[in-house]
């Protein structure tokens, strides 16, 4: 196990972190969670959006968090001050905890369970940034929202993990997935992105996606630098006839991709409009972790 | 917590049943199940077939099983032998283990571990059985076989508990579940059965459902009794022009649905061939407890 590896359960720290059998969230998966990073300082960025996302996947399955904004901030720090390094990576679960009757159906008085994992950032070869990443677009569609919907960010991930394997297989770092409808929703841990004639386009709510913290930032991003920006259904079509294409995700941050299957995007080249983003990016997190930490 | 309890990890019994917080069966519902019974004696019914069924859910997720079928059998028989009541519960799980380098992917080198809970079974009302159980055909879709195979009995089971939700808001006892071409599926927990000019019918495995082990114990019962059975698909229309429904699995063996919404199914009685059924399932079943033990 890796050094530097911080736990708590339900705000205690311990060097012992176990669940129970009979908890939720380990018998059906009946727990939700995020994963929030820091930069340089132990100030976690872009937390409360990050809790807020809890709340409305916790709303779905019928949990009250245990605890506020303001506490889970407070613990997360601590977390990453007892590291004290930088660029740390934090994984907080709330399961739906243990229910005494044996039942599956969601229990009405809950004892949730809060785990917290916190540890270095892996750190992410800057040549996938400079050369882009290698996706397949595989068999697996996404759960569709009527069945389970992609916006409760649970503890139900396997859909992903064969997407990925599938992936995997055919030699690509990551899986694109479509949905029921052969529309893009989204990679198996980041949102996508694609950019036609200057303008940026990215799979709307209603295609079955999460709804990714770092999405949200970027899509503010662009309004705010005026760039042309659709949300919206996006074709198998689409996507191999786009000029640039990449992923957002809270660890990968903006990720350019420049080979789907045997196809090459932009000639295999990240796209100027993806580099311009990237620093673009970089610019409004620096600026946000100035005058929010 | 209920008295009468047995758990073991990894075959050692305990008083302290958990898990670790890195085991991918709780990050993310990486873990496949089985639940046995047994009836008067410590023989569990059928476990060579719920343990073929494990080995099929670890095939679609690269497990290797750590135990063969005479291991498992031994051991829940000493976990029965110890309770020692009539009609007890065993749930085995196996997980994918603790993933070192924290990879979403499934790992190549795995430490499965085995996680048994055994307990007495919950009675189920007679009542159930006489007057028929009321369901909801519910706007849940059961997980489409190209998204996450229903036919991996596997940790993740919020597709299941969001249907549940669904029915129990509208005060029906149990889900029955579509699949995204608008064909029958299968309940929370329990295959689906309906009859039709005495021909009986069930879902084929392409419609996206478990292979349940009483659905096969009771299509060969079907087959000795030289009843007529049709596994195909089932439309919504069907299902409400059926004569009688019905469901099975390994605790409710089978269960007569009466109510499908505000539809009362044969006017709201247990029908004639689901009586027929549920007693020479009883006798088939007693016939190979003799046989087998």
């Amino acid at each position: 196990m890796t050094d530097n590896i911080i736990y708590s359960i339900n705000f205690e720290f311990t060097q012992n972190p176990t669940i129970s059998v009979m908890d939720r969230g380990f018998l059906y998966g009946d727990s939700i969670y995020e994963v929030v990073r820091s930069y340089d300082t132990p100030h976690p960025f872009l937390l409360h959006h990050h809790y807020q996302r809890l709340v409305s996947s916790a709303k779905f399955l019928d949990f009250e968090l245990p605890f506020d904004h303001k506490r889970l901030q407070s613990h997360v720090r601590d977390c990453f001050e007892k590291i004290n390094k930088p660029n740390l990576y934090c994984r907080m679960i709330v399961t739906h905890g243990i229910d005494e009757h044996f039942d599956l159906s969601l229990p009405k008085v809950t004892k949730p369970v809060t785990v917290i994992i916190a540890r270095p950032a892996k750190a992410i070869p800057e040549q996938m940034y400079t050369q882009g990443m290698h996706v397949s677009l595989v068999s697996v569609l996404r759960n569709s929202v009527r069945a389970l919907n992609p916006r409760i960010k649970s503890g139900n991930y396997l859909n992903n993990i064969l997407a990925l394997k599938e992936a995997h297989g055919k030699g690509a770092q990551d899986a694109l997935m479509l949905n029921e409808h052969g529309n893009l929703t989204e990679a198996t841990t980041s949102n996508v992105f694609i950019v036609k004639n200057k303008t940026i386009y990215t799979p709307c709510l209603d295609c079955g996606i999460l709804e990714g913290v770092t999405r949200g930032f970027l899509i503010d991003v662009l309004e705010k630098e005026k760039m042309p920006l659709k949300i919206t259904k996006i074709s198998k079509e689409e996507l191999f006839n786009a000029d640039e294409v990449f992923l957002s995700s809270t660890l990968k941050e903006i990720m350019p991709i420049t080979k789907i299957d045997e196809h090459k995007v932009n000639d295999g080249q990240v796209g100027l409009i993806t580099k311009d983003l990237m620093k673009r990016f970089e610019q409004h997190r620096k600026r946000w972790l100035e005058t929010s930490c």
